[in-house]
């Protein structure tokens, strides 16, 4: 359904946008996340600066770890675009075969505790409590 | 609907179970969490097992990685009882609330920008595909 | 939020579903779902029909394996309510410990390896395509 | 896997149900999930009669919200079917780019927020309890 | 879990946003929700300048579809918080009884279909491909 | 984003748990699943040794039962590939078209209703609290 903008057919505001990506990311073109977002300005211009906020900028966690956290959330939902895009990012900051094999597990038991968490309706214990 | 087992009113099979973990962990009880599997001992046993494996054993994740990890699925899924008791278990090996705070936003980022791939039916980047 | 609405209180539509409730499973009043739904009368009339169709007409499948595959989804997407009062009727079915170690067992597991399926973006196998 | 049942080869039965979805919605065929329901009759029957009255029927939304109110949840969930042919109900119902761009904006935060609310164990305030 | 900065206990950063808060929406307090990201004052800013931005100020949807979409999303998620805080903005921006009905009904029913296009594999239907 | 690892590929370490999910299936290969998780060696042999545990060992659930739960997760969570799979192995162990009819009917039936419990904020009855 997606409708992918192209750099050449994008507007001026939009390309203002795309510019910054490139240049932010060290890339001849941005991802098709980017263009199917340019139909909706507002939306696209909020999404990069919160992206770069989030993920591009100095922070308390290490770069390869944002990235493993993003992937980790993508895959408890289901994402297939964000674990390609973004398991894609998490190796080039770093992320190796064991690291990955790791967060595949940690990823897998959080999905499975959390279910018998809920299958159980475990009340949370006296020292956790707010 | 949790019935919670104490070690007092547990039997040999789970006591044993029950004495490896507060061994492992260094804490006089188990959380309710454990209390509340105990009248399915074969699950207690194999989920025991698995969480030891993988979150207490020596591995390519930082500790403190891995109960952000961790969290970061819990908080996805919503489960209160999760994010309570591995979220003492992160501040416990190292989590600050710089740390905290850059985890909150990238999963409540990830979480945003997984619904607008899926609303939009991103195709994969031609040099993302397998 | 809930506004639970009594039998006395009830509008006479309220109450013709509300008695067949009590009618077709034999309790002295309806559980709080149904009292919540009162509100809103078509939806009440509705739900209620789907509901008693499907767990409780004659069909292919035990009652019991009826509410143990209501309970996996509700402890897939962590509904307290449902897990609660689902788990009480499966119990009354015939769900016994051993059955109900079972179904943990599994609808934690199914959660992980949906995960590691997700993660690893496993493609169909050529003999399961369609 | 789907096993779609075109209408020269349905049963009586199930070209009833057809003939209905084809005079409420004047198309001249059925869209695919209608046709992965027909080995079900039962469920055909049934899903299009709920359907019909809640989308079709007159009430208290317009039907471009509840057009909207159905993408928002598809898009929670990552249906892509869903999204396509709901997304298309909607631009047919009056959705415009511009309420496109509102939804996108509005169901990503929601699941941001929603996220942050879990995460944070925030309590509900006195005033909106029950 | 939730530690909640009271006005009186906050640093001038987050008596900034605060005051920001009960300005825009004419209320004496800032809810819950706003004093437990207050340990995360990045996090608090951006969060409120987000939701300022899409709910509130003037765009291409009214101000009571915007609450029904943040609630269809909150109840398909589960979130409790949410449900209770938006369910009474959307009240207050207009959702009568009759139309809360037809929420309820549209967020049961995609989230039912969503499950059975999902569990029959429904290719998406040749007009509506990209 | 799969990479599938074929028996002549492999290792010695590998290839051992393929030879044992060959035998206890009776299939003379083992399905992509098995082949996306060999870069992770570790992750094979446990994910391998639960699922043998829970799906493939005597219980107390029929195998058939076994497969519906699985697949009832799996059309919740909207994992293709597992539905693909396990609908298969259902088929396999004996769900005839009205069981599945019975099923699906029943995990959309769940889904719709969690979210009116969810919505409404239903709570639990008096006898049916811990």
């Amino acid at each position: 359904m997606a409708r992918l903008v192209e750099y050449a057919d994008a507007t001026a505001e939009v390309r203002a946008v795309f510019d910054d990506i490139k240049q932010a990311r060290g890339v001849p073109d941005v991802n098709n996340f980017w263009k199917a977002l340019a139909p909706y300005p507002d939306l696209l211009r909020r999404t990069w600066a919160d992206v770069r906020h989030v993920m591009a900028s100095a922070g308390a966690l290490d770069p390869v770890v944002k990235e493993m956290l993003y992937l980790a959330v993508s895959m408890t939902n289901g994402c297939g675009y964000c674990i390609a895009s973004h398991g894609a990012a998490a190796r080039k900051a770093g992320m190796t075969d064991a690291m990955h094999g790791g967060l595949l597990a940690i990823v897998g038991m959080a999905n499975e505790t959390n279910r018998l968490a809920f299958g159980l309706g475990v009340p949370v214990d006296p020292g956790l409590a707010p």
